[in-house]
């Protein structure tokens, strides 16, 4: 059972009503605190033995350990990093006369602990009655300030004694490090260390409180942790040093009467090495905790509100679904409690959560959690990105150790080195450099910090580009191939041209040399200091360019895909119906070679690119890949569900996109991949973010302009979130009926592109544009729409198959509606029974069409079906866009004889596609060739099988005679294609 | 200064003649002695540092640790093994009144030690003077009883002492394990251990001897080593028990005059559990060590003489060259101690040499040293192959754990559990699979034992084909591909298809269903009773026929060599000449993920299957591969230069395969890749073995019949050893001029071919073969040869040219001369500067073709060329086949109308060859079809581009007319083709 579900949510809130003593473990991850400096899991004041509950981190902070290898080789990092387990100072034991507080024995009368999301506040109240039958409320409240980083408090008010003749209350600080939590061959969990971590240099123990500065065995880094214990009414509690590995402060008194109340307040505030000198540390940990103690738990509490009030004010995003908005909610305030604000720290995989992944730094950062922090808190995305300058000369040590030149960023770190122990899928995972170059594009589009660019941004671009130019090389052909990597998809390793690492290696150059070169011409000094320093010169930033312009994408023409890699189309179909091998995740049940051989994916790395580079590639592409990928990804990957649902929205399918939605936006909550007791999944939480902004809201900015497009899934009603974007900030409020784009500023103004239309929003005058389906393209058919060349079809075939002998009839004729050239002649072939070899075929096929060309000759102007030209005249009149979309190979001609050739925005015939109906293709392209998307549109067919590509296209369905099929309007004849008509059965099936 | 090189080399002897200090580990590696089931390293008795000399090592005997990875996943093995440096049992300790000898003190007045190879014997003699002028001589003899493999006899004798009041003799038996020699980072070394490898159960000490019970801690194994100490004259040494960590026998005495002299034998005995029940090892050592000290050294020795007697007698190879004599005879004994004779125990990489590689069993066995004793000792060949057998159940466990059917042998093991901590160059190295079916066909051929086939063979093939076919699939176009794998170049990992695994495991899916079909016809109640134990059904071997059938073997028609894998030759050519990277061995310099990116080899895999199935592949196949292969390969492997000597040899380049030969021969004693210190390399001892017999003998024998080619290089005078063959032994000896075949058997006799010719040699008459090179076909060229149809070409151009206004003259014509169609008009459209798609180049090369067809028409019988007739009518009589090699695609009709055509054995014409002169192709492969060797051939040519095509054939050339460049024999026209001439310039082409 899992109380966090309570129905109804409060969004507002994460409630355990009742006490799970099954769940401590996975429930400490979900009540963990922190303010990207330093957190705590949620474990009780009150538990003494090591239960995995407890966690004290400060961000980045870590002890090395050497790693070992079964067989090692050239360039294996020989340490390992992992984020300490600091002393626990949260401790509190109660004693009731003789009798010790503890949820392990006597009763609980009362329980809820309860994390106000709202405020940034962990409370536990309970009432418990003791095995002798004494009995004591307590209420237990907690804070890391987000106001001062190095600072926590905890509270605890003592009330309601019943039979208790003395109140002894402890405040324990700890002096050794705490257990790291591990777990065997699990690569989610720390491998804990066989050595004692730290070593205490300074005790500073008095009265009240204490100051431990302390140093780690083999980082050699130092930190000072300060305790002050306040109780108020001018008493002091009393220490007693270093009893068993902890410094105590207790406080022993007469009780109080049922309706007062005893309050200690615990500050606790942390140094470290990381960002002050080490000389330095005691002082400041002690300043800070005294300070704290004498400005007051009220102070504290109301600074630290104020700032999660501004959290909110700019992060929250709103929907009408309490469970979902719970969850939401949830994954920000995670992200807010996790992320590094100083240039030193980053933010890690588990968050500060646990030492899950080591508290490493990986992709996650810019991937998925920067776009996030770009949109609301620019500041930090700034700081997340510094940190990676700060790292840029070990990254250059590594790319030397790897014999490459230029930078490569460590796949998974703390400190800067590469810190991966198994190099398949790790330092192999290239790509890393380039999802840092997309980071800092995003910072710096969406923020407009030319600033940034120049003292940090250009820098890692160019080395990171250099590392690009020197890991692949042009081949004979004039190809730019990167070998042997490992893409995300961590199911498949070491392939050559990753589809993935070549798009964003791509963009990497292009972005390199595009930044140099904007740099150059707006910064000349910056440029010229830099340049100088790296040795950059204009025909390196030209073999940028031309790599990117040769960059090989591995494309599959059978499959009209894109390949994972050269060989992933290559491998065996995975057996889904196979127990043996259906086991997730499958890392933990299969051996990576059994994973590696088969097409199976932990995350769909190709849809990713394809949502990364969006407008790069073509809507049809997209879709093919989405549909081919999304069919073989396992749910292994927290990473995987938000991309699925943001590309399912962009390809029309809010439902699809809704049931990704649910996978990611409760996943820790919900506790949907089982183990959040390891530490929340910091990119599903960003993804969440993602999946709101980029996939319902349909946000595209690759080029740093707004563009939106906004889908809501049918159960939603609303969608409300917050745009920071060049230092204005968009109120951005979709409705089923209408979407509102308004600035909370009160100046200056947004500009926006929302469905294909530009606004721009001025403060205080808010955009609001109708979410209603308007009608703003119709694609035509040709044969039996446009004009009836279907009789010279028949009377082409006929002379063909009288020729060559073929079995022909005006039944076999009606097959071949909406069919191409080459299909038509199997369908006739297939009727005779006749074969005949590839260059036979296409010689038939000329032949067959050259009678057509004949008889086309004679086509004129009155040949236009009836209604068909004042449809064209009417929709021209009313800024509808027109297109043409033909299985013919002859549409241009045929159309400038009938004299309408003015008449199409765009002509797309078989030539131009790679699928003929019923695949959707031409009218996916035929739309996008018109910059609408397929919903703008209505497509007009005679036959069965363009109705059926109009339908798959995401079109409304327009289907003429009786060999049409099921459209969503059908009329018998053209001359029943009334303009208002169609307006109306379009709107109407928009469900107006 | 390398001493054991010293000139003369004494072909039975390896000599150290001075005291080297500095290569004492090296030495100890060189000095090794065993006898299969143990082995000793060469350290000095008196030694007492762990300096890395000392290594005693019972083959097999091992101890396990946990396996630590830095990030571990399923399937990983989770325990190391590692061969046991056991208790030293070789001390001894010389006092001379109270100095203590030791060769790091006074002074050295002789030094020499030995290991005659003839023997099986080490010595080492020295006189030494002690820092205070006391001197001495002392004699130590070892001997690892050939005949008596659990025990080994060390012999000290004292003489000559002078200045001594009284001598003492301690003889030490050290208790615990010794120090595993080990190196980081190198996977050549052993990685040690943590903890204190045994524990000893049981002491008996008695005056003389003493017997350890010994158990190890992780993998409970005992052996228990008994030592007897044996001085004469009813003398019996003192025991004291468990002096620091060992046992002393010692002896103390007055000194005897300088005639005399002292001798101290020491005995000493090892069992395990391994090959005898736990309760008895210690009365089984003692016992040895007991009645080997009665039989007295003389009769020791002499059992053990007479054994390494019919060692040489069976396996020694002779040639004329002492230095490589004394490699060749080093490298065959280091196999004869090394090779585990019960089929319990194999042959490590290391042989009994050290630790290196952990003692473990690689693919070695079945590749490289199988072959050695299937033609030698096949009982020893059958042992080391039922080994396999005995591992088979973990093996099949093993498939299981990696999701396979069937059956899976380790990569790396002793015990028969996967040791590889490195799957991409471990587990994924499936191939041992195949090598392992391959060494059962190996020995079944030879030896003719078909009830090892059916005790052993079967079953072992019969799960081997199963794993096959669970790990492959069969593709979308029916081809059986086998993805993820890596092959034996361990410069590319986890790649599809690689040529060597397909080729092999080809090989492994025939063999099984060949050998279960042949069993069930010849034994048939084995047939059943496995069939029915292991669930086969006839439709299963149908399923291995298919799959072997539809092999994907990888190939480039661009380049027309062999891919080694799917994706390997779209990789970056490697740079030769970057300092940077060309550092060896490159796995100690470069990350393995820099490796994989190029094309570099470690081991040329593609022409190892080339060899190992030689008969499936065409002959300019195999030289296109191993010209490719060759240029782009390391000398990083001793596993390859053997290899590489073979082919050379088999491609007629006779010197190159001595230049490969000499780095395989003496590649231990020359200590070529400075790592003999980590021990012997085995594999490229079996590899001498193969140069010589495969290589320079030109052995063939896949199929089960011996097919011989001799070739000796310019260095040697002659090549003579011994085929153990069907029970019958061969003795074959090369020389310059003749190779004589005969019977060391006094009845049977042994068939085999020749170059070519069948030759039965019975017992007592030996076949003597002359190696004078005999013409046996002739390869013509047809235009400007055997006719003139250069003047139609000339014809047939010129309309071509006219009608479509190229340039053309006669001048142009003459480059046109050998070349093929499309070729010759690119030269035309070239002189013209005209371009042409593919389709017109095509239609004008049929155009042209066409006009000079019609002009062939008028060719009449009297076209033939003078002299042509009568010369092959001539090669007919005298039995040398003909063949036409034309690169025209109408020689057939062409020597029809010529009426000539019954005179060829074989038509090559164009559209056989993938390449047209001057490559070789056509000719090679002619000559492959008329069955003969180039060398056995002479081709005919009037074009330049034939003659250069002839020559790199490897044929003797002749020329016709002024345009035929530099051939062997050059005449002016076709009418000074004398037979007789040919003949004679052929012979003296030949060097006679």
């Amino acid at each position: 059972m899992n109380l966090l579900k309570s129905f109804p949510p409060e969004p507002w809130f994460v409630t355990e009503s009742e006490y799970e003593k099954d769940a401590l473990e996975r429930n400490a991850t979900l009540f963990f605190l922190g303010n990207g400096y330093m957190g705590f899991r949620g474990g009780f004041e009150e538990a003494e033995a090591d239960d995995g509950t407890k966690g004290t981190f400060v961000n980045g902070f870590y002890e090395s350990a050497p790693q070992v290898y079964g067989e090692s080789a050239f360039g294996f990092p020989d340490k390992k990093q992992s984020i300490l387990n600091l002393p626990d100072p949260t401790g509190l034991r109660i004693f009731l006369d003789d009798e010790e507080f503890s949820l392990k024995a006597g009763r609980l009368l009362e329980y809820e602990r309860k994390l106000s999301l709202k405020e940034g506040l962990l409370s536990r109240t309970l009432v418990w009655e003791s095995p002798q039958g004494r009995r004591v409320k307590l209420l237990f409240r907690r804070c890391v300030s987000a106001a001062r980083e190095h600072l926590a408090v905890i509270s605890c008010t003592v009330s309601r004694l019943e039979g208790v003749q003395r109140l002894r209350i402890e405040s324990c600080c700890k002096i050794n490090a705490a257990e790291q939590r591990k777990g065997p061959a699990d690569p989610r969990k720390s491998a804990g260390f066989a050595h004692a971590p730290i070593v205490c240099l300074e005790k500073r123990v008095k009265d009240g409180g204490a100051v431990l500065l302390q140093e780690t065995a083999n980082s050699r880094l130092q930190f000072a942790e300060a305790v002050e214990n306040s109780v108020g009414g001018g008493l002091v509690l009393e220490a007693s040093e270093d009893r068993g590995g902890e410094i105590v402060f207790s406080y022993s008194g007469i009780p109080f009467g049922t309706d007062e109340v005893f309050v200690l307040n615990k500050y606790i505030a942390f140094y470290s090495s990381i960002e002050a000198s080490a000389s330095d540390l005691a002082d400041l940990a002690e300043a800070e905790a005294v300070n704290a103690e004498k400005s007051g738990i009220g102070l504290i509490l109301s600074e630290h509100m104020e700032a999660v009030d501004l959290f909110w004010n700019r992060a929250d995003i709103r929907i009408d679904d309490e469970a979902l908005q719970q969850g939401i909610r949830f994954n920000l305030y995670s992200i807010f409690q996790s992320a590094g604000r100083d240039g030193l720290r980053n933010i890690s995989a588990k968050g500060l959560s646990s030492e899950g992944y080591e508290g490493h730094y990986f992709w996650d950062t810019e991937i998925y959690v920067i776009p996030f922090f770009s949109y609301t808190f620019p500041e930090t995305a700034s700081r997340l990105l510094e940190y990676r300058y700060n790292i840029l000369d070990k990254a250059r040590a590594r790319a030397s150790v790897m014999s490459e030149k230029g930078a490569l960023f460590p796949w998974r770190t703390i400190n800067g080195e590469e810190a991966s122990a198994y190099f398949p899928a790790g330092t192999a995972q290239y790509h890393i450099n380039a999802d840092i170059a997309y980071g800092i594009s995003r910072y710096v589009k969406v923020s407009g910090d030319n600033g940034f660019m120049t003292d940090f941004g250009l820098e890692i671009l160019i080395e990171t580009a250099r590392f690009w130019m020197s890991l692949g090389f042009f081949n004979s052909s004039g190809e730019f191939r990167i070998n042997c990597v490992t893409g995300p998809d961590e199911y498949t390793a070491i392939v050559n041209n990753n589809y993935f690492t070549n798009v964003m290696a791509q963009y990497n150059l292009q972005y390199a040399a595009e930044s140099a070169e904007s740099v150059r011409q707006n910064a000349p000094e910056v440029y010229f200091e830099l340049s100088a320093r790296l040795g950059l010169a204009q025909n390196e930033i030209e073999s940028w360019k031309a790599a990117a312009r040769a960059m090989y994408l591995p494309y599959s023409s059978s499959l009209c895909i894109h390949a994972q890699d050269d060989t992933f189309l290559d491998k065996e179909p995975w057996d889904f119906s196979d127990k043996s091998l259906n086991r997730h995740p499958l890392l933990l049940h299969l051996h990576p070679l059994v994973i590696y051989r088969y097409q199976i994916l932990k995350q769909p790395d190709v849809v990713l690119a394809n949502f990364l580079r969006n407008s790069s590639f073509s809507r049809i592409g997209k879709m093919r890949d989405y549909e081919y990928y999304n069919r073989i990804t396992t749910g292994d990957s927290s990473l995987a569900p938000c991309i699925q649902s943001i590309m399912a929205a962009e390809l029309g399918r809010p439902e699809e996109a809704y049931k990704y939605f649910m996978r990611t936006a409760r996943m820790d909550l919900d506790d949907i991949n089982s183990n959040a007791v390891d530490g929340i999944h910091i990119a599903a939480m960003g993804g969440t973010w993602l999946s709101l902004v980029y996939g319902f809201g349909g946000l595209r900015d690759l080029d740093g302009e707004l563009s939106l497009c906004p889908r809501l899934p049918a159960a939603w009603g609303r969608l409300e979130f917050n745009l920071r974007f060049h230092g204005k900030e968009l109120n951005v409020s979709i409705r089923r009926e209408k979407t509102v784009y308004s600035l909370t500023d009160e100046t200056g103004s947004v500009t926006l592109n929302h469905m294909g239309t530009t606004y721009t929003v001025q403060a205080g005058a808010p955009v609001e544009v109708s979410m209603k389906p308007e009608l703003k393209g119709v694609i035509f058919d040709l044969d039996g729409v446009i004009t009836d060349t279907s009789e010279f079809h028949y009377l082409a075939w006929k002379r063909l198959a009288d020729e060559m002998g073929y079995t022909f009839s005006r039944e076999i004729n009606e097959r071949l509606r909406g069919i191409g050239r080459l299909e038509s002649l199997d369908i006739i072939l297939e009727s005779s029974g006749a074969e005949l070899s590839s260059e036979e075929r296409f010689q038939q096929g000329e032949l067959k069409n050259g009678y057509y060309r004949e008889l086309l000759e004679s086509i004129k102007p009155e040949n236009v079906l009836p209604g068909i030209s004042e449809l064209m005249m009417n929709l021209r009149k009313n800024g509808i866009r027109s297109a043409l979309a033909s299985a013919s190979r002859n549409a241009a001609s045929v159309i400038k004889r009938l004299g309408i050739e003015n008449m199409f925005d765009c002509v797309m015939d078989a030539a131009a596609v790679e699928r003929g109906k019923p695949d959707p293709e031409i009218f996916v392209s035929a739309a996008e060739a018109l910059g609408l998307l397929p919903e703008q549109c209505a497509g007009i067919e005679d036959a069965a099988a363009g109705v059926e590509a109009i339908r798959a296209s995401g079109m409304f369905s327009v289907g003429v005679g009786p060999a049409a099929g099921a459209a969503d309007w059908a009329v018998d004849e053209t001359s029943e294609l009334h303009f208002e008509t169609l307006l109306d059965r379009f709107r109407r099936a928009a469900g107006q």
